[in-house]
């Protein structure tokens, strides 16, 4: 569910009008998507994707990142692109919410990722690493590990409900955070991040890569965090096996476009356990604190706490087959 | 939210492989809609919406919904004109659903409805009648006043939960639909019937209505109930003050295509009245029958409540605008 402020016709024509895109043919609410409104729209000059930017966004960070989006799409990244208006903003107000019209994109995300989506997905990665070299504005993570021991004390707040998940496990995520921010590297190399390309932020037409999409939680950190968070997003499978030849493929995509520094290929284990350890928080914060019978989608901690567990057992880059 | 059943890529690939329409451009979830699941669907012969049969629609019924779409779309009615695969057939299995292409419809539904909305309604809702006289299947009307007495008994199972939401209301939906159906006129013309015209299923484009969709209530029934379940849905302010207004434009679009006999006219109270009741009957069963914490937005009962009550009171027709 992926439109929580509803357009009003008035509202919607007179937004429009500060464009220059022709007249409205549709406008359709889109399913996907978790933390904005976006709906499909078309004018009669094309196809377009508009959307209200809601709570979990802060407004004052939405001209960074419109502007990365603008940045890597102007060096060839098929990225969406920000559409401004006759008065040349790409962003203004829409029933009470920031809003922002942006190109659409052709493909369609993979529902079950392949090995072939991988290499690919390591090239894509990669290109938008050096694309964004040169976009000067910077943007801390607050997702990344400075931000991890307060969301890690937030979700224990509710420590029963965190037992009641599975016994021990504060504790257990407790010791992994302390060993993984023991061993962070801080000197590898830095730039901007998309920091959440799972594999709905990702088209693909025929075996083609077509585009990458929701920029909203990209930041300025670790480059080969960003090839962490992929390790976990598209290299397991349903029963959290770990599949190397997949994560072959994504590291050796990456490497063909930026290859890796001997410092980044070591890191890569615990930059993995990180990327796990930020979505079971993020999950275990929702899981914790979402009253029963509100109209969101609990994602299940576990399925990260499995990914964690299996990195914190990894030894070396090697088990991810480089 | 409607989209229930995730269609993965390698299921896409297979279905599509049945139709003649081109190569797969995009695919992305459409947020409207309750029962199905819908995906807007291009490939680079055009647009169309894929859906997909949940459980409430009978996969039996399928070939009378369909076979109304296609029989309306070749009168000139704009609906949803159902996609034949090269086999001939429209309606196929997807991922463990019947599924069935239709055309796409631009246009885009009233968020806010206006009094110059409900005349183009009339017509397009007297059009879809008469074209629909010589389509000669027919489908009893399962939410018609035949089922209202199971529908209230069902709902009042959960007598505590009723009288929660407003206290007497149990006793007063049984009197009214006792009254309700002691008035019913069944003589009235009959014929094939939309059932569900809400604002959300109605497109308009400019000020031109472009299209209707959502046939999957359809029914065989009196015409005029048809209009009266317009009356409740199009003509009521978000304070349940009725506008005669709209509903003098709605009675009259529809008359100038189709004039309502003097029995249809003088019916028109009761009609609405068992409009009313019939979406607080549903209403008020998926009210006490959704447990807390399901994926599904809870309709309040009490807004066809008032409907219902403003209906009781009316005397004639001429509190209708006519």
């Amino acid at each position: 569910m992926a439109v929580y402020t509803e357009v009003t016709d008035d509202a919607l024509r007179a937004f429009l009008a500060a464009y220059d895109l022709g007249a409205l043919v549709a406008f359709r609410g889109i399913a996907e998507g978790v933390e904005n409104s976006n709906y499909s729209l078309r004018t009669d000059t094309g196809d377009f994707i508009l959307t209200l930017y809601e709570k979990r966004v802060d407004p004052a960070e939405l001209p960074w990142f419109l502007g990365l989006m603008e940045h890597l799409a102007g060096r060839g990244i098929s990225c969406p692109r920000p559409v401004a208006g006759r008065d040349g903003a790409s962003l203004r107000g829409l029933c009470g919410r920031a809003a922002a019209i942006t190109t659409f994109l052709p493909g369609v995300w993979p529902r079950q990722v392949r090995a072939w989506h991988c290499a690919p997905l390591g090239e894509a990665l990669a290109a938008l690493h050096l694309a964004g070299a040169d976009y000067a504005p910077v943007r801390p993570n607050a997702l990344g590990p400075a931000g991890w021991p307060k969301l890690l004390d937030r979700a224990l707040d509710s420590a029963a409900a965190v037992e009641a998940l599975s016994p021990g496990l504060g504790a257990r995520l407790r010791a992994a955070l302390a060993r993984i921010l023991a061993g962070w590297p801080d000197s590898l190399p830095r730039g901007h991040i998309h920091a959440d390309l799972f594999p709905d932020n990702v088209f693909f037409l025929e075996r083609r890569l077509s585009g990458l999409i929701d920029f909203y939680f990209a930041a300025t950190d670790l480059l080969a965090y960003d090839l962490a968070v992929c390790l976990n997003a598209w290299c397991f499978g349903a029963d959290f096996s770990f599949d190397v030849g997949k994560a072959r493929a994504l590291l050796g995509g990456y490497a063909a476009r930026r290859p890796l520094s001997a410092a980044e290929r070591a890191a890569l284990p615990v930059l993995a356990q990180g990327a796990a350890l930020r979505f079971t928080l993020t999950r275990l914060y929702d899981w914790v604190h979402t009253p029963p019978g509100a109209l969101v989608v609990r994602k299940d901690p576990m399925d990260y706490v499995r990914r964690l567990e299996f990195h914190l057992g990894v030894g070396d880059a090697g088990a991810y087959g480089i």
